[in-house]
């Protein structure tokens, strides 16, 4: 293994060089002796990907560990007759190159030696399958080694994954004490539950521990590097790297290519399920994760990565917005033979504002971006701290390091781009980082290089010592088992959980047409604002007659009328929820003025959840402090439930707000460690809490809903309590699960100041439109019962539910 | 009053405006008695302050209002006799200037009108007030007009304030049906002790509607229209002045000029009195409070600003950093004949970290900044509001109004600077601000002048039309009754309760030395974290022998002994707080991990205070959502009180974090609306509870003081419950007010697997030492039975409680 042909002028140096050869092929013998026989099998092995990177990164983990104990046999197989594959594959391995510090004839030797070790295989049914297995056994007998494992690379499209997957759990896997291990390339699943089928499916085939679910961008150098990164710097890091230091993080990836030749495949992923859902989550988790102690233990890596997508905060379709370069459309109409008038709504731009909800990162924007046809091919993460200095001279005297109003950031570079090479960048006013010194080396200052606005000079800049293709990475890591590198099911799952709520509620959303390139100017910029993001610029006279073109908020409007004779506001949902709250906020200002307190008691539901996030966000005048908050009814659950009216009330609103904890009134559901019990007098003692605090036992405000059946509050039709009578508070029973509830009364209800109906949704139409019609019918439906005695009773209801 | 002689060139013309002439004469005899004479009488006529600003402002009142209605006659008071004091007056009011726009010939017209109604007048004793008294009420007859009213300028040293003012109160107020306006210039007293004092005696001799204190940056142009401009673009502002948009706001005034002959009042009163508290507290009220619906109500604007004031969060030592010009301390020296070894500790720089405590603003870093001997004179209220854009192209595309990811800042450029005039400034990527364009005019763009760090042609940008002096503005709202530019004593004492405890603990802080102008570099640039300011760089050695240093960081250590047979644990306060809640950190993580649950029992009071800001704002794996929070003890008052125990922890932790509801225990001191009630069994209740949720009754954690009386928990010597016997909580009684308490038991204390008891501060020096002596003694020493059965016990005392 270790030279070539060698020089033949000094007899002494051949000499000498002879027995350390011989020394070291005995080394290696034992060795391989010691550790076995490793078979690597690459499916596909005539494709594009094999081509361009696998049979390299082959060659190159040959060049890395033979000589270090194994033995290897290399198999191209494809579906391809033998004779022609063995063609298509000599073809593919004729352009493998040596690292540059080889000389060629050493480069000569090694390529001859793995050419041997190679050969081509047709891969089609069981039988053949069998056969490999045998011929591996054959050969390790043969050559009296012993069976390490096998590896197997399905570099195969994934329709095929299924098929191979029987084939090599039946027929191919190898005998006792030897390992097995598949590598799986992405796409893994379209959506949450096609992943999941697929992730059955192969687990049918392979335990977890034997799959090795490839994504590239872990296998770059400067992704490759945040953990040690991270690890190396730790004592720096602990103080910096959270909510408190960090302004914003950008996890990036700019392409100029476009997707023509390629639309059949982009048309059903688009680019968000293409480089959004893996790669840039990938990177997001290895950012934002909780570092383990040991960051060498995949376990721990893998486990604290989880747990960083376990705590990322759900997507809503105002979180993302889309775009689509203006020739796509035309693209796919050729490629994919569409008639004239199809426009593909498939995004090719996307940028995502995804938050970590946990105490280190909670607020912190994560900008995920990822877009073709853009200016530019770069791809970095970007983490900028937060400026908290004041210059009180200005930025003109001393060194960047001295001027702490500069901006302060870390950058793993990914590559391509201005600086053309991978990179770690550190603003030189932040601190100075460890990276290993053998591998990643100081960038030679470029004048004029000016990168995310500041000149190189302005940071501390590594590259790697020697840049090294991912896949070469990737597949060193799956010889030596560091799975920490690879999704694993888990991972899979949890990133489809994330991703696919969004894909579903973009699934018609109209992306914003951009010319590509350089004139797409600042067309695409975009800001984010209270969880939501939105373009910068307000959308354009199209380019191109564009694919439709969404609602403009000019089509939305307020209707008043009225409903059941009292005051009705109706709008679409999101006008609805701000009127709404900018009317409780109105009320809640008059009563404190009057009374010095608001009392508050509010439903808990889907509906009110809105309510709340505008409430929580939006309201800097609501006098919460003089705010006491009741609830309307409950769950029979404890508080901590989430299945509990006050669990939603706690997240939504509460979390958010300053409300003294002594004006918080949940009901009193669960006493002496049980729910509901009748003889612990829970609605009694909620009756007497309110009796004492509310004068006259009349709210200033109650907020309602109505269900389908006609309840509101806990109150169903056919109660036997709550429905008349003198009880402030009853239990009462739900037709749903679970069926125990406390509920206010109508008596007590119709005792308040004001009543709101909020009545939201499709789903309501049917009970919206019969309600309109029925009298004053309280058993049959609670809802019509509703009738304050001196009260005001407004209804607020979007245009769903109104106009169907 | 119109005109002076005028071009006798043109008969026509002239016949003209004859005619018009006696058109506004007549008008202006009528208005004159409709609203009668006004006498000011100016004292300190000839000191500095008058002939720089005074007299040039009552000349400009005089050519405002003249005509208007009133007459008016101008008395120059000092205690310099008649003949003298009158030339030094005649002198002052030769300088006299005319507006621009007025031609030669006019002006002197105007000036001799001016000068024949001013003469000077001696004010020493009661005698001579009543002799003005009567001169202005027998001018006024001989006239035949009618007296409005008086106004004294008290410019004069704030000593002699009292005598003049019992003076004007007993002998020169004008009669029945007329007004008294008095004018008093800072200083408003050196504390809130002596402003107190101060505004006593002044009250004792005027009504509050009489007095007009005077902050002369309230009349500066660009600060005067802040309100205007926040109402005037209220409909864009209401979105953006907020939390949730404004980054920062910085009150700068900055000055080149050092405090050299000034010396004598200079080291009495230093920087933060003689600015911050006043004009730069001032500016801040005015970007923060709250905007009235009526900003030309006086009485709404007051009240605002008076809210304002109360939401500021107190100050401490760490919200603000000082520095000292170098020469200072050889000024002094000189100037007030100090020995050679002196050193003053008067700050000539400083910078506060202010924050407004309410909804709006909670977060958003207000900083307060100045000082002398700096590279520019300039001052100016800067909003710089968050950047949340991204913009995918970079910023080489599109014009500024286009580009969301330029700064986005308002600016009211006070004056000075390299712009050399009042502006206000708004980025022109933020919005197109309205002005009153009758006095706010645009700004022509000056090639290459970059201001915040762009170009000026970047911002709309506004200058006033006519650029007006200070005092003539305010003189013509003292006039025109317009209160809200002027201090109220309410305003005045509020601002001293602000500024009081920062000044009294920087009353030994030894002073950054700096070394004046473009030298100080970087060295006075600061840094805002976690509510505390600090220097960015490291203090250099010192330019000067400086007059001492402030112990270092490296002096800080952590000691570890025992005490009472247990582990003790004693540094310095800061590291001992940091220490103690990194401990309480790892043991609520283990517990969690085992437990899967966290009990903590925390105490009340000041040293718990600080582990509480160091909990909530340092300790992002603290696993609070498994938390359970108890009480140590409370106090029996409403929860909401703000001396319960409660509220402190309300206040300090709970806001900060994510403590679910139902794992925050408060003890039930408050039932049935009456306080620690035997029958309400609220002690029993308590016990219960921790029965139910803390298996067997143990807390993983319990947090205690020790008083100076050796008392612990709520638990006081010779106490009749709680030191033994079963009862796991007890209603107790203490020395001090409020004497009802609820208190955890010794025996449930002890029966805690963790037990910590903090100790602070050197009032707990002598109890200290005496506990350490004592052997088991709880009846005499309560804090001796604390002996955990099976737990651990361990002791954290600051070196002062300590070591004393």
């Amino acid at each position: 293994m270790l030279a070539g042909p060698l020089s033949n002028r000094n007899p002494g140096v051949w000499k000498m060089l002879t027995v350390a050869v011989c020394v070291a092929l005995l080394g290696y013998l034992q060795a391989q002796e010691l550790q076995g026989h490793v078979s690597i099998i690459l499916m596909g092995a005539t494709g594009d990907l094999a081509k361009k990177y696998l049979w390299q990164a082959l060659f190159q983990l040959y060049l890395d560990e033979a000589g270090k104990g194994h033995s290897f046999s290399f198999h191209g197989a494809a579906l391809t007759a033998p004779k022609q594959g063995q063609e298509l594959m000599t073809k593919a391995l004729e352009s493998l190159s040596c690292p540059q510090d080889m000389t060629h004839s050493q480069c000569v030797e090694l390529k001859g030696q793995f050419l041997r070790l190679s050969q081509y295989r047709q891969l089609k049914t069981a039988e053949d399958y069998r056969t490999l297995s045998k011929d591996i056994e054959a050969q390790v007998q043969r050559e009296g080694l012993r069976e390490a494992g096998r590896i197997f690379y399905f570099s195969v499209p994934p329709f095929a994954y299924a098929d191979i997957a029987r084939n090599i759990n039946s027929s191919c896997r190898p005998g006792p004490g030897t390992w097995l291990r598949v590598v799986l390339e992405k796409p893994f699943g379209h959506d949450h539950l096609s992943a999941q089928q697929l992730a059955t499916e192969l687990g049918s085939f392979f335990q977890e521990e034997e799959m090795y679910r490839v994504d590239h961008y872990l296998g770059k150098q400067a992704v490759a590097q945040i953990l040690p990164f991270r690890d190396q710097n730790r004592q720096v890091l602990d103080r910096l790297w959270n909510r408190h230091h960090v302004e914003r993080v950008e996890v990036i990836m700019k392409e100029t290519v476009d997707a023509e030749g390629r639309t059949s495949f982009y048309e059903e992923y688009g680019v968000i399920r293409d480089t959004l859902q893996n790669h840039l989550t990938e990177i997001l988790t290895l950012v934002a994760m909780e570092l383990p102690r040991e960051v060498n233990s995949s376990e721990a890596v893998l486990q604290h990565k989880l747990q960083a997508f376990r705590a990322l905060r759900g997507l809503q379709r105002g979180s993302a917005v889309v775009g689509q370069y203006q020739t796509y459309s035309g693209q796919v109409r050729r490629e994919l033979q569409k008639p004239d008038d199809f426009h593909s709504l498939t995004p090719t731009f996307a940028a995502v504002l995804v938050h970590v909800d946990n105490l280190r990162w909670e607020g912190v924007p994560f900008i995920l971006m990822s877009g073709k046809a853009l200016d530019e091919r770069v791809g970095y993460v970007r983490v900028l701290f937060k400026n908290r200095a004041f210059c009180v001279q200005g930025e003109r005297h001393g060194t960047s390091e001295q001027n702490p109003c500069l901006p302060r950031q870390v950058i793993f570079y990914i590559g391509h781009g201005e600086l053309g090479h991978p990179a770690i960048l550190v603003s030189r006013n932040l601190f100075r980082p460890a990276l290993p010194t053998q591998s990643w080396t100081e960038v030679q200052d470029r004048p004029g290089l000016h990168l995310f606005g500041r000149p190189l000079s302005e940071y501390y800049a590594y590259r790697p010592v020697r840049e090294q293709d991912a896949y070469s990475i990737l597949l060193s890591h799956i010889f030596h088992r560091r799975k920490e590198s690879f999704i694993t099911t888990e991972n899979l799952l949890a990133s489809w959980v994330f991703w696919t709520p969004l894909l579903d509620s973009l699934d018609r959303e109209v992306p914003r047409i951009y010319p590509g390139g350089a004139e797409n100017g600042h067309l695409l910029d975009f800001e984010f604002s209270g969880g939501q993001l939105s373009f910068s610029q307000q959308q354009p006279e199209q380019l191109v007659p564009g694919p439709g073109s969404a609602p403009q908020p000019s089509d939305f409007q307020v209707l008043r009328t009225t409903y059941r004779e009292s005051p009705l506001v109706s709008a679409w949902p999101e006008e609805l929820i701000s009127k709404l709250a900018e009317d409780i906020e109105a009320t809640a200002v008059q009563a404190v003025r009057r009374f010095g307190e608001f009392h508050l008691a509010l439903s808990g539901g889907s509906s009110p959840r809105a309510l709340f996030q505008q409430l929580a966000t939006g309201h800097y005048g609501f006098p919460w402090a003089h705010t006491h908050l009741w609830l309307v009814d409950e769950r029979c659950v404890p508080l901590s439930d989430p299945e509990s009216n006050f669990q939603g009330l706690q997240a939504h609103l509460l979390q958010h707000i300053r409300v003294p904890y002594y004006n918080i009134h949940p009901m009193p559901v669960h006493l002496h460690q049980r729910l509901c019990a009748e003889e612990d007098q829970g609605a009694q003692t909620y009756a007497r809490e309110i009796s004492a605090l509310v004068a006259n036992s009349s709210f200033d405000l109650v907020l309602l809903g109505m269900g389908t059946d006609g309840h509101t509050a806990s109150l169903f039709p056919q109660s036997p309590a709550g429905l008349d009578g003198e009880q402030l508070v009853v239990l009462t029973e739900s037709p749903l699960r679970p069926h125990q509830r406390m509920s206010l009364s109508l008596p007590l209800i119709n005792r308040a100041k004001k009543v709101v109906v909020l009545v939201m949704g499709r789903m309501k139409r049917e009970i919206t439109m019969l309600v309109s019609r029925v009298g004053h019918e309280p058993k049959k439906w609670p809802i019509s019962g509703v009738l304050p005695k001196s009260g005001q009773l407004v209804w607020y209801m979007d245009f769903e539910a109104f106009l169907g």
